[in-house]
């Protein structure tokens, strides 16, 4: 489903509000106002009723929101409804800490397939994902895998990217500092951790 | 230095700009347009200007940002300018990712510490830096660390911040996909890599 142009900063907070949702559920509740959920997630109430804004009113005045209408509408914006197969490439020490990732399951993720080219890896059984060959890759659109992470060293990431891309893999999550090139059609989501980092001594007052 | 309210996405951006200026300075470029830079780090020009606009004006209308200055600023905003320790606490899969990650560099990060409550990784030196006891934390601002990233399990996130907080840190970069409680002086970002995967289907066309 498309609604027109959403700011991509928009698209970007509504995982964040989908999971502050899952977690206010867990605590047993069925509304949620407002203020409290933007509490919740760190976001300005204001930002959040402008972000919803873009696809209709999702809130009851005086109500607040329903927790489990709200989590419907996000998912189904994020065409996260049918649930996802995604593969991994890289079974490093960052690729394994992706594998045991517990925050994948509330959007309905699953890793379906992990890859490496290193033979002392390949083969082995990490949790329930079974590492195969690197140059398997080729078999994943077949197995219904469109995702792929990618968590290969530097130097080998714009390679990892074009096979996947050759697979007919539509988009990957990046965790390389290094930009990759893809086609138009393939979209690509850099996680730079140093980024995040970066912002820290901004709010940290010099002594 | 404060320059006023400055919006958080604001702020989130200008590490991401900083990145591209060091790779594009690698290239040996002195200059750049806000165009070829806007491109560069996949954000719109007139965000690029609208975000710079609460600074000052950085740019030389025709000629564009020189690298060298325009980096220096935004390190003087970021409070980049003259470095900082960072610790790092749970040296699992993910935290033995953190330590070997090659981008905190050109923000002046340096890693300069590392603590778990695993005997056998106790004593430990990974790359260059030795794992000591969690009980040590104590030392870091006597060691002029503010800032820590926890790479722990979930159940054990709030319990390592509660530790962190009382020895004097500042600012926190948490992995884990809970939300820990923290007092107001502290600043904590969380990076959650499902919510930046969760956004991938969006951009992907439904087959």
């Amino acid at each position: 489903m498309r609604y027109g142009k959403i700011p991509n900063e928009t698209i970007r907070r509504l995982p964040i509000y989908l999971r502050g949702l899952a977690m206010l559920a867990g605590q047993g509740l069925k509304s949620v106002s407002s203020g409290k959920l933007a509490d919740f997630v760190n976001v300005p109430p204001f930002q959040i009723r402008k972000d919803f804004s873009y696809f209709g009113d999702f809130g009851t005045r005086g109500v607040g929101y329903d927790i489990a209408n709200l989590s419907r509408q996000i998912k189904k914006i994020l065409n996260l409804e049918s649930g996802h197969k995604a593969a991994l490439v890289g079974v490093g020490n960052l690729g394994s800490a992706v594998l045991a990732y517990p925050g994948f399951k509330i959007y309905g993720f699953e890793i379906e397939a992990a890859f490496d080219n290193n033979p002392a890896v390949i083969g082995r059984k990490v949790g329930s994902v079974l590492v195969e060959d690197i140059s398997k890759i080729n078999t994943l659109t077949k197995r219904g895998v469109m995702l792929a992470i990618v968590a290969v060293p530097e130097q080998a990431a714009q390679q990892v990217a074009d096979k996947l891309v050759a697979a007919g893999v539509k988009g990957i999550l990046n965790f390389s500092p290094k930009r990759i090139a893809v086609p138009k059609k393939v979209k690509v989501i850099t996680i730079d951790i140093a980024t995040d980092l970066a912002r820290l001594p901004y709010y940290i007052p010099s002594s």
